[in-house]
């Protein structure tokens, strides 16, 4: 198959198909990063807005760093010194960026469905980078990618995601991904935090930490983000990561080859053990440097890129 | 003619006859934005300063595409991060990036004049992106472009400037521009913000926005900037948008050809209705575009370009 | 001999030689500086992270257009918008950047040992750009190449270095560059500021300054950083202005070819009298220019430039 779609609005919309074609580019993007010279010519002359509405250092820098390596120009448009803030809509700053001539526009904002409106409102390549706790399909992308290459298969394998899931934007772009791959997905976490209702999905949901992880071939760890937490929905930071930390005493009683995955950032001793982040079943940086791979796949794609047969690189 | 200038100070001092060489140059750059590769090599290895010590987002983009598109490096420099704030002077900071082989400052700052010092202290072009109150030559540039390419001339048209035009530098560019290209200027606000001083320019000046806009063929909204306006000087909003927006009972008054512009970012509901924002008569999205063009376009001439018959694009 | 180091992480470390090397190939880089295109594509395809901890705009810009001149991508990380500051490690930071495939980390952090830390942590090449009170090598290694520039020679000249010698990494870095090229080093300030412990290294301290640059060949001022006294043991301004500052008094008094430096953004009238900072023997925007030229050329060396004989530009 061909990619034909303009947009990465999430992966709830995208076939099984689509979601292999990505990971297969971006396996052949990944290539091009280890290599002395990391560019390719594909975006020359292309532009792409980073416009992140909600900070973030990670994911722009991921981008910013993908389009460099296809030879796009870069914009940052930040919400701290933006018009935005002036009471500009937001799509009117959007229109504005297409009236500029971009070409791509990544947009990170704390609203679910923001990129959605985007895609409705201006004629440009729209590509969500996280909206609130919607999707963050870029991320389900390189977790993918990540279990495939290191187990060669998502079919079949059993997925734990572990965290706050509720208001996760990464674990619900992570479930549409591993379901369709068909993979069995089991969500853990505080009852608040992971209700029944995940069920009608097509997952397992438990809120025994123990039972979660015995089974599981990747341990998928989610953020404790203090900064967003609703109060009312979430235990003490102690009481979580006593009930719910991968701990070593957990970390022990895992399958002998389940790998431990983490979209980072990590606190280290809240959600996993410090020794365990850097042991060598967890993949935690793989998915750092799969990013940019997939990333690059996806604005290659976006940008009319076929699949990797017309890559050639 | 060929462009002599080494800086964009003001449209005060330009002929007309430079304005026109700007709009014949931004021309040909426009067709550069419409191709799928949209850069030339005109200043490769020329290194541009966005020097913006008052925030913008909209300027600072499109002088940094415009940078991009000609193949220039950009560094941004804003006022929240810099030695500025250290207590150094205009005078040092712009000797000091002079110093590091900066081919050109564009600069945006509070103080009128603040662009004309820097260019008596530094060998170094210096384009004017906005100084205080005084001067914001680049909007004027890219609203009389804009205006050219979509009525096929400037000279004889009626020309009406709606808003605080005592505090806008983009009214006072835009007065310049306009009168020597042969437009007829007419001005209109609160009469504390539109004061009959004007007239000495050679505009007309009413505070009365029906005999304002019903000759106009162009009527250019300026932005109420609520976090610059003199509480003293200016109604409360409500009463504004009551006695000078343009709203849908203005708007069917108007000649059927007249066109609606505006420098953005826009407050829908304050001084424009939000459908005549978006309407067809409306050019400000293209006034976005043509600035992109417009900025190249200086970029261009005051790294020593001659002309759009060198340009060759 | 060939550059063989990784990193640069303090001038302590190095040989006089390596030093040497350096400014070596610093010079064939400010050759580059004069030409029209000022870039060299020794970089492309490399990526260099400034990974500012600590907020600078002069030394960021100017490591950001050294890797520009070299044809390297550039992406700023900066402490206000970054996942420092949602807990991640510095450790974790740094090596997520490394496995974003990042070439060169260029740090500057409040805390000493920064670098020399991250140096440990990841197989990235590391610059100091400033670590605390204890390092700037790149700083020293821009003041000895401008006097090598200037007076043709490093080695018997009297160099002192005025002002707050206790914290200033500036002032640490030059001790040891100077000291190693065959300088001698003379630092004079406030006794709180400038301990007898200095002359363990080598220096002469006194905190007479009439006596201090009587028969200094070079004077090199300080910047009094007020962000950063301490309160405890620094005199008021005014007290430090009259018994330490550059005036006409003093300056009418040193050697008629002694040279000013001065790391800047300068004080006028606090350390230095505005009028010497302009005078024909201040060569503070040199330093400036020779930055580029030194900052080139550690880049350059770090990524495996052997030399300026290698460089052919």
């Amino acid at each position: 198959m061909n990619w034909s779609r303009k947009h990465l609005l999430d992966i709830q919309s995208l076939s099984a198909e689509e979601i292999q074609l990505v990971l297969d580019t971006a396996k052949a993007f990944k290539a091009v990063g280890e290599r002395a010279i990391k560019k390719v010519p594909a975006l020359r002359g292309k532009t792409v807005v980073n416009l992140f509405v909600e900070p973030s250092t990670r994911t722009r820098i991921s981008f910013e760093l993908a389009a460099h390596r296809l030879t796009a120009d870069v914009v940052n448009f930040s919400v701290e010194s933006s018009s935005l803030k002036k009471g500009e809509t937001l799509r009117d700053t959007a229109r504005n960026l297409e009236a500029l001539n971009a070409d791509m526009i990544v947009i990170r904002h704390s609203a679910a469905g923001a990129p959605h409106f985007l895609s409705r409102v201006v004629n440009v390549s729209v590509i969500n980078a996280g909206d609130g706790s919607h999707e963050h399909p870029t991320q389900a992308l390189l977790d993918a990618f990540t279990i495939r290459e290191k187990k060669g298969r998502i079919e079949g394998l059993n997925v734990t995601i572990l965290g706050d899931i509720l208001f996760s934007r990464v674990a619900r772009s992570n479930i549409w991904a591993l379901l369709k791959l068909g993979a069995r997905v089991t969500l853990c976490g505080p009852s608040t935090l992971v209700p029944r209702t995940f069920e009608q999905m097509g997952c397992t949901v438990t809120h025994n930490v123990d039972r979660a992880i015995e089974d599981a071939d990747i341990i998928n760890l989610l953020r404790i983000q203090h900064e967003r937490q609703r109060k009312t929905m979430f235990p003490n930071i102690g009481e979580y990561t006593n009930l719910y930390s991968l701990n070593k005493t957990r970390f022990a009683r895992i399958k002998p080859d389940a790998l431990i995955m983490h979209p980072g950032p990590i606190n280290r001793g809240v959600e996993i053990d410090s020794e365990i982040a850097d042991c060598g079943r967890s993949v935690i940086l793989d998915q750092v440097t799969n990013g940019l791979a997939v990333r690059m796949a996806v604005l290659f794609l976006l940008n009319g890129g076929k699949g990797p047969g017309e890559l050639g690189v």
